[in-house]
């Protein structure tokens, strides 16, 4: 199986890949490590062969499609937070490059395509657990924006042209390898300053939160046994963790126990902040698929996890 | 009241200059006139001001957007078909272009947008009729594709920047000026020969169509009495018709009554095609707002006017 992941050497498709090579799939991967590692790639041999190409660079990418079984399309802007300084980011990288990526398959007839989106498609005040037939999706950062676009994208060459398509709405992704989000934040914030760790937003934000190993496998499971034109899963663990409590995890595991812990007040911790959201995840437990940590496990594991590869040391 | 309309040279947005003119507005238009007629606008005067403007090109709109109130943004691709020919037309002039009208309202801040969606963004296999909470909505079409994103960049702009929203997802929209779809087709079809004419498809598929005057009645029905930040409506009638029953009736009003109608076969009129649409119209008959036409009315009104338009001698 020859397979392509765009975002490859990014923190989910890192995760990915590890388990594409375990299986014995050859692997390109299509990163141009804007925020992407190619440390995360380095304990591959050959089996895994690094393209550094900016997505939204239809030609540049177009050849590398040929031959192809399945593309694994996670490439994105990572920082849902950005869209509201530079407001073409989650356009460019997101929408206009997952239409490079379905055309590119088109091209070359590749068969497959597993689309990366998220649960910021169902906007705000949507029912908690949010089921995958939850409508209308009316996401409220550019963010969710790209990502529903993108999955429109997916659903209309499935449509049109053929492909067979997954997609996966993820819940917050955390683990080891993880280059952003709010357990990375607040890590930098205290070994910046371990005596204060501000908070965006009351701390009353609450979400699910799905480790990232448990996320690949149900990529992997979900694919291997559902084979629909398109299928559409939630993926996400079984709860939800507060900001507020992975505050006081971080702080615990840190050991920056005399650290205050300081809210910056308000509901959103940035426009376009979904403060509350949890997947329904029945229709990933009906596979067959289950999740090995709970939200707070994952948080507690990734902040073991991020303060090695951080270092507190200054 | 200053208004600009995206597409106001084009069917459904002259109709809808017709009303905001009779109301006092002043109204720019956008339009290229890649579709739209300059003559649609002719009998107004200087309270309509036509600026031949492609609204892929950013810069060029920008300045446009200085002082207006409401955007009416009802440019795209206008024929849904194109769209398996050349695959990035609707990512162009449907995504692209309604991301350049959202920025442009927030660089100037202009409080309101109405976005003219469709039916076609619930896909397939969608409960008749649809209501606005069906879920999910995985067009697939890529003309439904560029529509759910251009609704997610307005749900987001209203999410993020605080602009107000009107979405509105359209039945089949006919009438007079009417420059594409299944009753302009199958007129010229029997202008070049009267003795036959060719349905794409089994003409078994079956649709609401809404008369254009009642559409633009409801658009600004709507606006005047809903004033959430995000309003989302269906606009469509009250039932359906089925394209072999157009057929008929074309035949019929054309006088062609010798037509022998020939059809392709299979359910789609082409790929990407919903062959059964329905809209759920509650949420808008709750408004207050109803239509004078059903579908057969709609569609033998507009096969008049259109005959009267194309006229049937070579």
């Amino acid at each position: 199986m020859r397979s392509i992941v765009t975002g490859g050497a990014g923190f989910i498709g890192s995760h990915l890949i590890d388990r594409l090579v375990a299986r014995g799939d050859e692997v390109i991967v299509l990163d141009n490590l804007s925020s992407g590692k190619a440390e995360f790639l380095s304990h591959h041999d050959s089996q895994v062969k690094h393209v550094d190409v900016d997505i939204t660079n239809f030609d540049a990418i177009l050849p590398h499609f040929k031959g192809v079984d399945v593309v694994y399309h996670l490439a994105a802007n990572p920082d849902i937070r950005l869209g509201t300084q530079v407001t073409d980011t989650d356009l460019k990288q997101g929408t206009i490059a997952t239409y490079n990526v379905v055309e590119s398959m088109r091209i070359h007839n590749v068969s497959t395509i597993m689309f990366a989106s998220s649960s910021v498609v169902y906007g705000d005040n949507a029912p908690m657990p949010t089921p995958e037939d939850h409508g209308p999706c009316l996401p409220i950062s550019l963010y969710g924006a790209s990502k529903n676009a993108g999955e429109s994208l997916v659903s209309s060459w499935v449509g049109t042209f053929g492909l067979q398509g997954y997609i996966f709405r993820f819940a917050n992704i955390i683990g080891d390898r993880g280059t952003h989000g709010v357990i990375f934040d607040f890590i930098h914030k205290l070994k910046r300053n371990p005596n204060e760790l501000e908070v965006l937003g009351d701390g009353l934000q609450e979400k699910s939160y799905m480790e990232v190993g448990d996320c690949v496998d149900a990529i992997l499971h979900v694919m291997a046994n559902q084979h629909e034109p398109l299928n559409l899963f939630n993926l996400g663990s079984h709860d939800t963790c507060s900001v507020r409590r992975i505050a006081e995890i971080v702080v615990e595991e840190t050991g920056c126990l005399n650290a205050e812990i300081v809210y910056t007040g308000g509901s959103r911790g940035w426009a376009g902040d979904v403060p509350r959201a949890m997947l329904g995840i029945d229709k990933m437990l009906e596979t067959g698929f289950n999740v090995k940590y709970n939200s707070e496990e994952a948080v507690r594991h990734t902040a073991r996890a991020l303060i090695e590869e951080i270092g507190l040391d200054n």
